[in-house]
Formats: C-alpha cells, structure tokens, sequence
C-alpha cells in the first residue's frame, strides 16, 4: 500500500536522531519535504506556512546561525534553508481528490525539546543507537512519532486518493513545545474552512497501549512570559550596600510564584523553569532573567494564575529596589472537542483489533497550543478533536530518558487511517 | 628619565581598551611583556610565573579557545600565545644591581572584571573614545591603572638602576578577581626571600586624590566556592510533582545564604554572584549553579560564614530532593600589615608635594589575594604593606560606569619611586 | 405538627449567637440537650457519646476553664458542665419505633470557627443584632443551620414515630472544624450497625436556593498537624551569630510548603493557618509552633502532600540548626457515596416543590471528617450519602462576613421529611 | 558603712526572682522604693519620674491588670501601686549634700525579660534555688545586678553625704530592653544639669572579672518597631484562592528583611523578634504580627537598615495583596563617651585592687537607650560615660541560662565608690 521505504519504527528512529527546538526544525522541516516531495501533495514552505508577526518566543539569531549551519553540514541545501529561514519552519500538505467532499485537516507537531538525552545504556535509543545527535536537544515528547504518523497517513490518503473525496490538508507545525507555533499558523487562514480537524498525542496517559480516546478534555490553558529584573551591580565586599540586587528579587519572585494559592474551582499550574542572573562571584547581580508559565483548567483559572503572577513579580521588584519587564512569549486557550467528532471517531474505529480499550475521552492535563486551531475551526463551524493513544510510561514526557513504546505507532496510524475511510470515503 | 613613549594616561586608556577576564589575560600580558622587553629586566612567563595545579577557578576550554582566538586576531603572535597558553598568564620581572641590598618585590594584578561597560557619553572611557572592546568585559575595577603604575615603576628602578642597590621583582598578577592567582605565584616561590613586599590598589575610599594610606586594615578573609544542584526534570504540566526542582532550591538557598545571620565580633559577607537554572519554561528545572563568596573581618569570622553557608545549601537541596557539590573556587586569608613598613613608606613621602592627607591605615573592607603573598612573606621574616591610593568614586568598583580619576595615576607612581628612592638607594 | 416553640430562623440566630470552638461546645451541647429533652429520644451525653483517646486537637486545660466559665455565667447547671467536661461534648440521640425496619442516622455538626465576627451593618447578623455574643468566635460556616436542621428533623420523627418503623440515631457531633470530632464518636460504636446514613452542608457552592445535590463529590483527604520548631536564643545586637532562629526556620517552611509542587493527577491543599513565633524583640527566636493542614483529592494525593511537608519541614529546621517535632492533630480520608441512596433520595424528593434543581452530585472541594463515619458504615455494608443545600454565597465560608440565606433552611429540612417518609414509613 | 542589711550577693537574689517585663516593673519598683526609704533621700515615682506620653512600645492594659495583681499578690500595698499605675514604674532619689560642687547622676536599669529561665541544676539560679519566680520571664540580661549596684551605691553616698560635696541623682529606669524607657525620664527634665553621667553595664564582654573599661564605644543606634499585616480569610479548603495570606506576607518579609545587605561602611543587625499569624488551622491567616528591630554602628546606618526594612515590608504586603501598617515602637541614637570624664574615671580607680585590667573603653556592639540621656546630658554641657565591667560568660545575654558571676557586683560598687570619692569630695 505505502510508497514509502521506511517502516515506522526506522522512520521514526530516524527523526528521533536529529531533534531541533522550535523555530529551528531545519533538518526536520527538509526531511519532511523530502518525504512528502514523492507524493502528489501541493506543498507550502517558509512564509507561506505561519505569519512570522504572529509567532512568539522566537529565538535570537544566533540560534538560526548556529542550527542553520548544522543544518547545512547535515546536507541540507543553501536553496532549502533560503526558503525557511529566521524560524519559517514547517509545511503544509494539500491534496484536492477533485470529488465534491468535505475539508479534512490533521495537525502533527515537529519540534524537539532543550533536554540533554540520557546516555544511559537501558535507555532505548542509547543502547539501540540511535540516540539524539544534537547535545542539549532530544525528542523528549515524542514528535519524532507525531512526524512519523502524520507523513504515514499522508502516504495513505495520497495512495488512495482514487476512492477518496473532499480535500485533505496536513499540517506539520513547528513549535509547538511553550504553545509559539499554532497561532502563526491559524493566522495564515489554514484553519478557516476546515469540516474535520483531527490532531493528537502518544502517550500522555500511562495506560497499554491499545487504549484510545475518541476526544480530550482538561487542556490547560497557558500564558508563557519572560521576566528581566534590572538591578544595581555593587562592589559585594566593599560597598555590598550600594546594590539593588537582581538575583534575590528573582529568587525572591521565584519561590513566591510558586506559592500562589492553588484555586478552589480547579487545576492550576505554574513553572519558572529557567533563570540567568549576575555576571561575576563578587559583583551584586544587576540582571536575573526568568522564563515562566502559568496554566490553568480553564482560560479564566489561567487568568487567575497570570494576574496573581504579575503582582508577586512586580512586588519581588519593589522588595529589591529593581525595574521589571514582563514579556508575554505564547498564550493558549483552553478547548473542548466536538462531541459529533467523538462519536465519528468512536463508529470509525469500532472494528480496529488493535485498539482494546476505546475511551471518549481521557484527560490531558497539560497545555497544546492544538487549541488554537481547535478554536477557530469551531468558530468557523467545523468540528474539531484531539486524541490520546497512551503507553506505559516508564519515564515521563520531558525527562532525559522519555520513550515511546514503539507499538504504539501502529496503533494511531490504524485509528488515523480508519477515520479517513469512514469519513471520506467516496460514495 | 623614562623610555616609556606614552604618558601615564595614555598608556592607562590602552590598557582599558582590552580588559580580560581571570587567566586570559593574553592581550594584556603581551602588552606588558612589550614593554618590559624593552628594558633590562630577566623576564618570567607561562609555567615559570605561576604553579598551574595551585590556579583556582580556573575557566573552561572554550574560554580560552575564543580569547586566544581574540588575541590572535589582535595581533599576538602565535608563539607568544603558546606560551600562555591554557590561562598561564602573566608576566614576572627581575633585575639585580649587582650591589648587594634588600630585595625589593612589588606585585600589580592585571585582570578585568565580567560586566559590560556603559556606553552612556557622560562616562568619560565612552564620551572619550577609549571604552573596552571586548563585549561583557571591562576594568572596572581599575586594574588597568595597577598595570600602568607596575610599567612605570619598572621603567624608573631600569632607568637608574645605577644608583640603586638590591634586587627587585615585580610581578604582575594575573586573576586577582575572585581571588585566584596569587596562591599560583606564591607556589611558585616568588615570595619565598623578599625582605621588602609592596602592592596596594586605587580608589577604594572615596577621599580627594592626594590622599594616600601607608598601610591597609579590614582585609577580608574569603572563600570562593561554586554550588551544583542536581534535581529531576518533570513536564511542568501533566506531572509537575514527578520533578525534583533544582531552580526552587537555588532559589531558597540564595535567599537563606543572605539570611546567615551577621556576627557580633565583625564584619561578615555573603554573594550568590550568579545563578543558571533549567534549560525550558515547561520543563521542572533539574540544575542549578550558583557562584558564591563569603567575607569575614578575620579568617575566622570567613570560617563562619562558609560553615552556615554549607548548612543553609545542604538544607535547601535537601527542601527540594536534590543532590548538591560544592567546589572550592578560591582562598584568602585575613592580613596585617607591618608596621615598620608603614613608618618607613611614611617616612620615605614625607616631603612629596602630591600627597596632601598621608595616612597610617585606611580600612578596605574588600578581599584581596595580595593577602596570601604577604602572609609568605611575613612567614620568611619580610616585611609587607598595602597602600591605598583614593579618589572620588562617582561610581563604586564594579559598576559598569566606575572610572578612574586619573590623577591619581600620578600620585600612586610618585609615591613608589619615593619609596624606592628611600629603601634601596645605593650608599 | 412540631413542638418546637420556635421556627427555623428563630432557631438558627439563637444558635449563632454563642459559637464555641470544636470540644468547647459547652452551651450548644446544653441547648440542643434542652430541645431534645422535650422530646421521647433516649439522650447520651459526655463519655457515652465518644472516645476521648480517639479525639485529636482537644485544646489546653485553659480552653476548658475559660469556656465552662462562659457557659456557667450564660445559665449551664454545673451538674450539666460536670457531664461534658474536658471536652466531651455533643449529643446523641435515639429513638426506637418499635416496629421492625431499618436504622436510619443523621449527622450534624456543631462547632464555630476561631474568628471574629464582622460588625459591618451590611453584615446581617450584625444589623439584626444576633452577631456573635462571643469574641474571637463565630459560626461562620454554617453549623448553626445545621443543628436547627438536626433539631427540626428529631422534632418531626419524635412527632411521627407512631407511623415510622425501625430505629432513629440522630448525631449532633462536635470539632467537625479541622476534622477532629468524627473518630471519637465512630470509635465509640454509633455507625456500626446502621443501614442508611445522611449528612450534608448548607451552602458551599454557589448556586440559587432550591439546588440540592443527593451525593457529593470530591471530599477532600486530609492531615492536620502541629509544628514546633525549637531553636536558640541569643541578643540580637550583641552576638546574633549565636542563636539558632525559629522564627526564620518557620519562615522558610511555610514559603516553601506553599511551593510543594502541584499534582498532576488531582487537586492538593496545604495551608500554614497560625504561627507563634519568638518571645522578645531583641532576643533571637528560640521556638516557633505552626498549625499546618494538607489535602488531596484522593487519600493518595494527601498522602503525597503530607509526605512532602514532612521534607521541607525537615530541611527549614536543618537550615537554621533547629530541632523540630511535628505532632498529628488529625485525619480525614476520601469519600464516596453510596449509588443507590442517592438514587433513593433522587425518588423520595422528586416532587419536593421547594427543590427547583436536582442533582445527582456537586463538588465539595473540601474535607469533612464524616468521611470517617460514611467509611465505617460502608465497611459494616450500610449504605452512606451527603447532601448539599447550596445558596447564593456573598462571602465565602470562613469569612467574617459568611451569613447563611435562611431560606435554605427550609429547602434542608423538607428534604429530610422526604427522606425520612420515603425510607422510613410504616408499610 | 552600710546600713543595708542584705550583701550584695542576697540582694542581686533577691530581685533575680521577680523579673518583671519594662514598664511593668511594680514589685521591682516596690522593693527598690523599700530600700530607699530607709535613707536621706528625696524619692519621686509615678508621673514624677517620667512623662507618659514620651514613653513607647507601652505593654497592653491586661499585661498591667495581670502584673499588678501578680504584685498585689507579692504584698505590694494597693496605695503604691495606684502610684505607679499603668506602667509609671522606676524611682528617682535625689540627694542634696548643701554644699556646693557639681551634680552627679547615676542610671541604673531595673526590667527582666520575656524569657523563661531555664530549670537545669547547672544553671545556678536553678540549683542554688534562686530561680524566677515568675513564668516567662527572666532577669536574663544582668539587670539585677544594676539594681543592686545601684542600691549600694546610693547607700554609700547616703553615709557619707557629711564629707560629700555637690548634688546627687540615682535613676531607677524602667524599661531598658527594647530601648523604650530613657526617652520618658529624660523628656521630664532629669538630665537637664548634670554635670558627670554614669551607666554601664555588667557583663557583655567575656573577659576575666577585675577587668573594667572606662567608657565604651560601638553603641548601635536602633529602631523599635511593629508590623501588622492585614488579609483576608478564606476558607483553606474550599477556596484559597479567595485569601490575602498574612502569614505567607509576613513569612517573605522576615526572610527578605534578614537579607538586607549587610553595609560597608560598618556592623548593621536587624531582628525580627516575634510573629503572631492566623487564628485556625483551616482558615487562609488574614492578620500577621511582627515586632522588628534594626540596628547601626551609627544612626546613619540603623538610618538605612530602618529605610530599607519599610520597602521590604511593603513589598511583602503587596505581594500578597495584604494592608501594612508600621508602628515605632522605640529609638536609640548612637552615643560617644567624653574623653575627660574616661579620663577621670582612669585616675579614680587607678589604686583599685579589685581592678586587675583597666581599659580605656571597650565595644558594646548593642543598643542602650542610655544613649538618649547622654545625648542630653552633652548637650547640655555635662559631661558622660558607660562603663563595662565583664565577666566570663558561660552563656550569652538573653540566653535562658545567662548568669552573673556575682564577684564581678564587688568590682562595680567599688569602681562607683572610688568614683564619688574622687569627683564628689568635700575639699
């Protein structure tokens, strides 16, 4: 059935080796291209995937200039790179059967994590070799499988296409990890006359594999901020005194962002999950800069967690005599799947042996910036959902031994498979 | 009298322009080596200057390769740099008169700190042009005045050194920041059979230029060390309590460090300098490093500060589940100095017309690794002092906008000819 | 149909004027005694009622003394006072029909709350002038609806009984606050053999009058727990280096005990609600004694709370050289209700008049240690539910402004009729 | 020569059982007054010692209600204690010899402490069965030992007046620790002619007895102050969210106020003392109590510790979106001793054999409010000094174990003497 030479085990061990951080998928977004360049998709590249304007938590551009290179040492050509360049990653996948039918969308995410991988030996991808090859990124959240899937149904649709209607379009989305990518992509119209949006996740659920839900609940709606406290550098001997110390109000702000109370009406979160501050063991610290998130069950719970935050970092400031800026860096909504969609899906794949156990919904518990799509695909009269297909998780996403059970791939690729037959079908 | 081409300021704003940070001063030690080669001393560098196993905090590979790589494309020959090589910086020069008599040290350190200049025009090295080219680094501690005075003493005592007795070391000390070189120098036996030991600093109190101190008090015993914190990395969304945070640790160690409680018999100290924690926003923070100092009166109130700073770390990697190392960075000890010196460097200014306020002592209130070549000294039966050369401080040491008052330049260099002048003058 | 001279709301601001914390209920016990003593209810009282080994939380001998006083100058007979003392307070009530049929037993909570009134005039107590006669102490979560219920209810079966069949235990329970009552009476044998049991809360969601949920979700696990640090002291001017601070111990605790990392598998509570710290200004703090609670979703997640607090705990006390002791003060695990009486409670209300939104379930979002006694009558295979009687909330449970709207009283009480007359009627 | 019928060693005993916390002082004052009687002096108490409204940190009506009936209890007749009502405690003597000559005043200070004093057998007091008599407090600081002095000394002038010259004044203080008593004595004019000054203190240096200093230098400058935080409760459980934390606010500002950099130019000290928070468990604390102090080597240094405690403990409040008021509680300016009344005392002592080690002055490295009374006595011409006379301490000032080596009463008495007979001698 497939054209493709890879299985899915090889493929996605193969995208496992060179994870890059969003906005820097270069050898990723080629990779892709290559794979889909073999079918009969129209593809969409560079500014013509996001609107740069929209992105957010772009990174600097010695970022670009350094992943670029490596890109160009992997053997990605001058021309590729021309065409993504400054973080216009990503592709877009459209194919028109030509027969009246409705607009199918499938979402898959790309972009690795600033994780160190594990060289542990019991570590699958260490010992079996083919461990990431980029000191300080990993596929620590399993897009490298997300990747594999998708080109896999793209393989599928594009095999099939004579017995299909309607028109597919399939979305391989870069940077996804701190929700920054979707919105620049949702601003580019991809989602605005879509009937069907399907998008998903491996795992999530600790659960065997065989277990699937048709829809998600408890997304967590997020705001993603920087923080940059300016202090006063002092002499630390001499005249400690004469400083406004930056790294304590940021220690300061750190520890009480952390004690915000949690909320009586449901699930919150918050992480400052890095800080730089001060540039020398004897100077007081005039600098501290924090990267931040707050979560939250629903957008208000989120809303909660961000204003509260605002206050204890504006205050942590005041306690330290420093200036603050606060930078918003992403923003995710909360969502809700359509209930139609759940019950697509569950009539789709009620004969698939593979799945055991098939659930409506299962929580996330977590933020995807998937929401954003999932909104406007809902305010533009479309139905939209999101799926789980759980493993048992021996380590958890974003830990430097994460892994996928490689069996769950099959598993997804089936569902995703029997949903196009049974809603796509030509008559 | 001098051959020296440039003036005192002139050569004071050349050496501005090329600050290096602790043990990679390989422009700087070049440019001195420059102009000592043009005198009549024997000229020490590399492994001759400095015992490599007794350096501390000594910076990474990567360190060295980009400020070799500065130097070279400054123009230091390749030859010059492989003698320097791997942070053995630094410059001794000894010369005898072949007229038995005392031996004369004196020692000027030569590094630069961490911190990026002002570019505000109101700050005279950026409204006169001669601001430090080096990005993140500057002498913002005045070091380049140190160097500038050792130069032109050196040129005096060469100029006549037929009317002199004895024999002279001058030794310009790479790494004084954080106080890590001298112990090498020390190693090294440079201190091992000086009678008379001379050093001192400028600025330091802010009192009218012509001020001068024959002797310093309230040297500040320290300890460097660097602390590592090593938690467990969790996604901060689905399984925020899988993670052991290393950022909260930090964070509560920094605050509890600054809380130690201050100590009756004397001054104490205490800085978290810097903190690096967690590598993504949505990932717990499974790191944190944090270069620390701590400062007492004496050698034993430094004793106490380091063991309730030991305390405080243990405990706070303890609150978050994590382990911690703690990495000896740097010593200093406490230090005195002699009083017969102090009468004889009274003695030997007593008629210079640009000292307007001669005193015994001013206090420093700082660290310096001065202190372990004065304690070798004074262990051989030599005599040791420090003077303190003041100016008004516009902004204190270690700001991005302290300046010399270069006036000062003058004073500080009249003061040690009238010292040579008086001690080693032939009979 | 009832004796009682008064009606419900009467009844209620009677009981709101003189709230006395948990085990010091000495007037309360004494009136609701009154009432029941017209009635033909077999009363038990002081020791009969609970197991004093099993209480936790009884407050100091001081409480005792100065509570009994109180409640003798408000008119309790010393021989009454002599039956309660030392905290042996609360009611129970049976009633046997006679007549074949099941055992029916209802709980109500009796204690106030720590804290002190509001006398705003918008506050309706305080304007109608049945504020808390009782400083520092006030019924401001509803206790004093729930025992006008419980009487209301004994009142109607008392008055009923010739057409009730089986036996009637009516629990009027002290220090439910904290959840330290609930064990003592469970110990004593009063669930052991019952076949439906029903409690309830008035309030807690915020929803119009008429809402009534048949069971509950989301009963809060929970660990109630004391703290107390003990240090060194030591002048503060003279050697402040020589004391061991509780106060800054404590300090620590409760920031980091709020910072305890959310759970990704359900919601967590810790609250730091008192502190005693120190005894002088000058003096460095030698002991600190916090009153401290965790909760969980799940016992589990408690469980998880708990054993954290148990860590940072630890670590603040090592972090300032303290010893520290942590003594339980009480436990409330999870809950569930029984499917089938609320099914039951579903039928006998169905056509309540007063009851405009039946659910099966809300929320509680908090602990109520009547799981202790739904636990007991599940594992003797008794079936066990909590209702929720939910009103308009202006101000939250706990707050000096709470105020129930009476007119829930009504909807409470016919609820139980129905209950009673459904389960409970004569064939 | 004494008519007093104790020694010294009975009489220090005597008063170490009744400790009696500043300005509560009535069975203190009583037993003083006793002594006093029974000599030639003019007494003064009540409203004729000190000015009420100048005095600060005044304890609460109960404090006084419970200590004057703790001293009703003692035998303190119902007519003194009307004299010294609401905390007018201390005596002033006054002593005219008739003939003219200068005007000595001398200043003893009478208060205990809020500590409880330890019952281990080591601890003499305990052993020797002299303990306190009074729970919670304890003459922990020396102060017993003043009155004493103070007490002999006014009965050696008494039976010597015929040979003594000028005028004298014996100040019984209340209300030393926390600095709050000075302020009240001198406002009504006490100090106003004094020609020679003299306080001191026992102890405080650890050095063998026989040691005495002339005058004393490093008087810490202090600020006495309360901090009370206002939130909002709220239900812990059901809504945490709803809560303004008080105990979290004041919790940030006791670790952020320890962490004020410690000052160049000199020793600072700040002390949070006590913390009072919440009133339940399960309740978000909605009040915090704090009392603070800060200290200086000199008033520009208390200056900036008290400046810098105001914007963390607004700061703190904010965070936690908390109300702050701060209350001053007490002030002590720095102090300097005069150089000729050193001098004088110098040539006093110099044949005392009991004096093995006379110093010029010695450092306190704490606050005395002594220094608001030697402040007006310089400026008004006179002249003053505080003398030290050490002991070795086994354990600190405020220490539960603190005792006095009563040896060292002799030394003092006979240093006063020598004093007198010097100064005060008929010619």
């Amino acid at each position: 059935m497939t054209t493709i030479k890879e299985n899915l085990v090889e493929m996605r061990r193969r995208f496992h080796r060179f994870p890059e951080v969003g906005f820097t998928e270069f050898i990723t977004t080629y990779e892709i291209y290559k794979v889909l360049k073999q079918m009969d998709y129209t593809l969409y590249l560079g500014d013509d995937v996001l609107l740069r304007s929209a992105r957010v938590g772009v990174p600097g551009p010695e970022m670009f200039t350094k992943s670029a290179e490596r890109a160009k040492q992997y053997g990605v050509p001058e021309e590729f790179l021309e065409q993504v360049k400054e973080g216009t990653t990503g592709v877009v996948a459209t194919l028109d059967t030509g027969v009246p039918g409705p607009h199918f969308a499938a979402r898959f995410d790309i972009d690795g994590l600033p994780i160190t991988e594990s060289t542990d030996e019991n570590h699958v991808p260490a010992g079996e070799k083919f461990i990431s090859l980029h000191e300080g990124e990993m596929h620590a959240c399993g897009h490298d499988g997300h990747i594999t899937t998708g080109l896999f149904l793209a393989d599928y649709i594009n095999a099939n296409k004579a017995s299909l209607k309607g028109r597919f379009t399939i979305i391989f989305q870069p940077a996804e990890e701190s929700v920054r990518g979707a919105k620049s992509v949702v601003e580019k119209g991809w989602l605005d006359d879509v009937d069907y949006f399907f998008s998903g996740h491996l795992g999530i659920r600790n659960l065997p594999v065989g277990t699937v839900s048709a829809g998600t609940t408890d997304f967590l709606a997020s705001s993603k901020f920087d923080v940059k406290f300016t202090g006063k550098s002092a002499h630390a001997g001499v005249e400690p005194d004469a400083g406004n110390n930056s790294l304590l109000a940021a220690a300061a702000a750190a520890l009480n962002l952390n004690a915000i109370a949690r909320h009586g009406d449901g699930s919150t979160r918050i992480n400052v999950g890095t800080m730089r501050a001060g540039s020398g063991r004897n100077v007081i610290a005039d600098f501290a800069l924090m990267e931040i998130e707050t979560r939250g069950e629903t957008t208000e719970l989120n809303h909660y967690m961000y204003e509260k935050a605002k206050t204890v970092i504006q205050a942590a400031a005041d306690m330290y005599e420093n200036d603050v800026e606060i930078i918003g860096m992403g923003e995710a909504p909360d969502a809700a799947c359509s209930a139609e969609l759940i019950t697509a899906v569950k009539e789709a794949v009620k004969n698939n042996r593979l799945i055991t156990d098939l659930k409506d919904t299962l929580p996330l518990g977590a933020s995807e910036d998937v929401t954003m799509m999932m909104e406007r695909v809902l305010e533009k009269n479309g139905k939209a959902t999101y799926m789980l297909f759980p493993f048992e998780l021996k380590y958890g996403h974003h830990h430097p031994k994460f892994d996928l059970d490689e069996s769950v791939l099959h598993v997804a690729i089936s569902a995703y498979i029997d949903i196009v037959n049974s809603l796509m079908k030509r008559d």
